[in-house]
C-alpha cells in the first residue's frame, strides 16, 4: 500500500509546534507523506534547532509577519497563523488532496487575540465541515500501560464547559451518541465490536441512588439504548473502577462523563502518546494530546512522542477508510 | 524503639478481610505487635487457606454465630461482627490500649442489613470519636509511580455524595479545612512544610471564568488563606495536570475537589499500595484503599499489600506521634 499523504499544521509558532514536527521527520516519514502547513522559514529555524539535516519543504499558508513573531508567549500573528494553517488543511482534506490532517497545538488566547474565537481546534473543524454532530476523543494505542491490543480510546459526553453546565449536558441522547460514536471510531481501527464501559457521573456509581439519581435515570437507559442497537457496552460503572480495568485490558474503549475523568487517566497512563481525534467528521483528524508548552518552546527538548503517535493513528484510519 | 501495638479488625469476614491478614501475618509482624479483632475460628479458617502455619491469636469480639456467615455474599451477622470489631477498636485506641487501628473492609450493604446505618467506617469513627472536622484521605507511600520521597497524599474535599451536591459543598471554609488536614498530616509523617496542590473544579481551572466561576469566588480566596496560615500551597490547577506533576515528585499533597479526581488518580498509580487514612481523630486509623471484594475471597488469592501499607503508616504516624 502506498504512504498516505497527510498535512501536519505548525500550530502555534510560538510553541513547540514547529520543533516537533521537525524532530519528528525521520519517524514520520517513514510512516507517511508528510505536508508541513505553515511556513517555510519557520521550519528551517525548527530543523536548525533539532539539528535535522534532511531538507523539510512547507507550504506557505500563513502571513509573512509570522517571521517576526514572539518566541513562547501569546502573540497574536501565531494565533492568526495557526488559523490559517488549519483552515488550510481542512480545505486540503475535504477535496482530497490529503488522506488526514494532523494539527500541532494552538494557543486559545493567541488565536482570539487573532479575533478567531473559538474554544479550540475541534469547533473551527466543525463549522468548516459544517458537523454538529461530533466529539472530542483521547487515544492511547497498545503498549506502555496499556494492556489491551487494541489501546484504549475515552470519549467524553462533556468536555469544555463547567462542572454545573456539565451535569445538565449529559442526556439519554448525549451519552447515547458519545457511545456511538467511539463504537465507529474503534471501527475505523478494525475492532468490530469494541468492549465499551461507561462511566458514572456519581462517586460509587451513585450507591443506588443515594449519592444522585443520573445514572438510573440517564446514563443506563442510554447504555440500554446503545445495547439494543447492537453495541457491546457495560455501565454506569465508578470511573476509578472503569480506569483501572480499562488499563488492565478488559475495556477497548471507556465513554466519560466528563473532562476530568478522561483526562485525569489517560495523562497518568500516558502524557506523551496520548493522542487527540475529533469523531463525527467527514474528514480524518488527529492531533497531539498537549498543549503549546511556551515554557518549553524553542529550546530544542520537547518530546515529540505525541505527534508520531497522531500520524501513526491517523495512517491507521484513513488506511481501513480506503479498504 | 519497641514496636508499637496495633489493632487490626477482620471487617466483613464475607470478604477478604480475614485472609489479608493471615497472609500477611508475618510481614506485619515485623512492623509492629499486631492484635487481630474478630473472632478465632475465622482466623483459623484463613490461616489454613493461607497456609500460615505460626498460630494467631485474635481477639474474639464477634458474636458466635458469624462461624456461620455466608462466604462471598451480604450477611447481615458478617455486617454486624465488623461493627463490634471497629467498636472495639475505637474504644482500645482512645483508651491507649493500642498505638493505631488499622480496618479491614467492610460491606455497606451488609452493615446496613444488621441495622447500623452509616455510609462507612468514616462516620462511626467520627461518631464514636465524637468529631465533625473529619476527612478520609488516601496516601501511596514513596515508590513505584510516586517520584517524591515524602509519598502522595490526597484529601478531598467532598466525597460519598452526588456531584450536584458536591458542587454546593465546595467552600472557602471547606477548601481551606482540607488544606490544613492535609497539611498536618504530612507533619504528622515528618514532614515540616509539605507542597500541596489544589485542583480546580472545572476543566482547565475555570479558563479564566469561562468554564465556571468557582475557582475565582472560592477555590483561590480559599488557598491563599491556606498560604497566609503558613501553608506551602498553589492552586487551582487542573487536576489532571496537577495528578502528573504529583506523581513526578512535585507535589507531597493534592486537595482534590471531588471523590473521581482522588480515586482516578490514587488507584491508577497504587491500586494496591494504596492506604486510606482518616484526618481529624483523636485516634490513628488507617484502612486498605479497597473493598470487601467478594468476587475473590476465600480464594486463597487476594493481595494483601495494601494492609501491610495500611499497618506501615500506622506504625509511623504512631511513632512521629510519640516524639
Amino acid at each position: 500500500m502506498p504512504k498516505p499523504k497527510i498535512a501536519i499544521t505548525m500550530g502555534d509558532v510560538s510553541g513547540i509546534g514547529p520543533e516537533i514536527i521537525a524532530a519528528a521527520w525521520s519517524e514520520i516519514s517513514q510512516l507517511c507523506e508528510p505536508v508541513v502547513l505553515g511556513h517555510q522559514v519557520i521550519i528551517d529555524r525548527a530543523r536548525e534547532l533539532r539539528h535535522v539535516t534532511e531538507p523539510i519543504t512547507a507550504v506557505n499558508c500563513m502571513n509573512d509577519d509570522i517571521i517576526n513573531a514572539e518566541c513562547c508567549r501569546v502573540d497574536s500573528r501565531s494565533g492568526h497563523g495557526a488559523f490559517q494553517a488549519l483552515v488550510l488543511g481542512i480545505e486540503m482534506a475535504r477535496r482530497g488532496d490529503i488522506a488526514a490532517l494532523v494539527t500541532a497545538p494552538l494557543n486559545k488566547e493567541s488565536l482570539h487575540l487573532a479575533g478567531h474565537h473559538y474554544p479550540g481546534h475541534t469547533e473551527i473543524l466543525a463549522e468548516r465541515c459544517s458537523v454538529t454532530r461530533f466529539s472530542m476523543m483521547l487515544y492511547l494505542a497498545a503498549g506502555e500501560n496499556i494492556a489491551g491490543a487494541n489501546g484504549l480510546a475515552v470519549n467524553h459526553v462533556t468536555l469544555h464547559t463547567s462542572m454545573r453546565e456539565a451535569i445538565e449536558q449529559i442526556t439519554v441522547e448525549s451519552v447515547f451518541e458519545k457511545s456511538l460514536l467511539i463504537h465507529e471510531f474503534m471501527q475505523s481501527l478494525n475492532v468490530p465490536q469494541p468492549r465499551i464501559g461507561v462511566c458514572s457521573l456519581n462517586p460509587h456509581a451513585g450507591e443506588g441512588g443515594l449519592f444522585g439519581r443520573e445514572e438510573i435515570e440517564i446514563i443506563v437507559p442510554a447504555i440500554e439504548k446503545a445495547r439494543a442497537a447492537g453495541l457491546t457496552i457495560e455501565g454506569a460503572l465508578p470511573a476509578d473502577t472503569i480506569m483501572v480495568h480499562a488499563k488492565n485490558g478488559h475495556y477497548d474503549a471507556v465513554v466519560a462523563m466528563f473532562h476530568d475523568q478522561g483526562h485525569i487517566a489517560l495523562k497518568l497512563l500516558g502524557m506523551y502518546r496520548a493522542v487527540n481525534i475529533t469523531l463525527g467528521l467527514p474528514i480524518i483528524r488527529t492531533s497531539v494530546a498537549h498543549g503549546t508548552a511556551f515554557d518549553k518552546a524553542w529550546q530544542g527538548v520537547a518530546d515529540y512522542r505525541s505527534l508520531v503517535a497522531a500520524v501513526k493513528v491517523a495512517v491507521e484510519m484513513s488506511q481501513q477508510r480506503k479498504k
